[in-house]
């Protein structure tokens, strides 16, 4: 999974039927605990906020953290971090 | 997903025969509000024009996108994006 | 999908017996309608030549492409560019 | 697959309820024997210690790795690496 | 695919039980005829040797290499390459 925080949220009025109701936000990379300037865009599935730190399961994982095999999405956010140890 | 700008289209005769019928886009990422040089195509899923920002998402998602389980495609234009915010 | 242009051809003849009689092709990456430093192997599935640009499709639509769902490919072309507009 | 080293642990409570239970590990990449500044978070799969060099395997293979097919997971640690020969 | 050449053996005795018998070989990548500071490990599917160039397949394509659906892989050796034409 990929460690970001979020950054914003992204509205898309004309999208796939299939992405009705969900809500997109804008992740940004978190390596070596600093931002870094990569980007990338996932549906909520924990009811995440901006400016947390979150984890991002990519691919196949986005579509079962959402429980909608149908939905053409490939990242969704599947957990809220609370800490990082080590 | 990834953002982007849709950048020009492809046009491709000799193909796949389950793509006969897409529109392929040019799609220029979007990383912090700015393009920046990496570029992909994608299939067309929402009516998207050009230099219109748009969701794209990858990978068997594309498939779904198309609503086209056969067709051998990783990339579809999911969703116009109206605004970012945050 | 990427947009890339056919460099070479690839031989193996010790390879996985689902690949027995597939084209293996090299092919560069263009980004911005230049060449850049980037390369892949993919399954030619449209008869395309040296020195064409073609649309690579990866991942599990390879598959799709070469329509064999047994074969451990994960690149395909699927596509030969005739123009980019825009 | 990836290779890398434990680099600590991630702990979030408001996550998917199919992850509850796992260990989230934050993994540094090794390439050329060296650590690099690239990041992944991976669910544990063999009882990694923090400090210890491991295998990753990524996309669909990660849920393969848990038996569990409805994680919505994209990284798994699948082996501690005992050595490097070569 | 990915072109690369088998540059070691990595040796793993705690691992996941779908990954014993196999081999791990880490395979540096080629790209442009010259060897880069890029890594991964992939299991062996083809008898490749130290030094030989090979044909690394990924994600799923992978499983398909080994005819195991159920082994936690996402890259495998699918061909030793003979020559590069072009």
């Amino acid at each position: 999974m990929i460690m970001g925080k979020v950054f914003g949220t992204v509205i898309s009025t004309s999208k796939n039927s299939q992405l009705v109701g969900y809500k997109f936000m804008l992740v940004q990379h978190i390596e070596n605990d600093a931002l870094v300037d990569k980007f990338l865009v996932a549906v909520d599935g924990v009811g995440a906020g901006i400016g947390e730190k979150v984890l991002v399961a990519t691919g196949s994982a986005a579509r079962l953290a959402l429980d909608n095999k149908d939905a053409p999405v490939d990242a969704a956010i599947v957990g809220i971090i609370d800490e990082k140890q080590g």
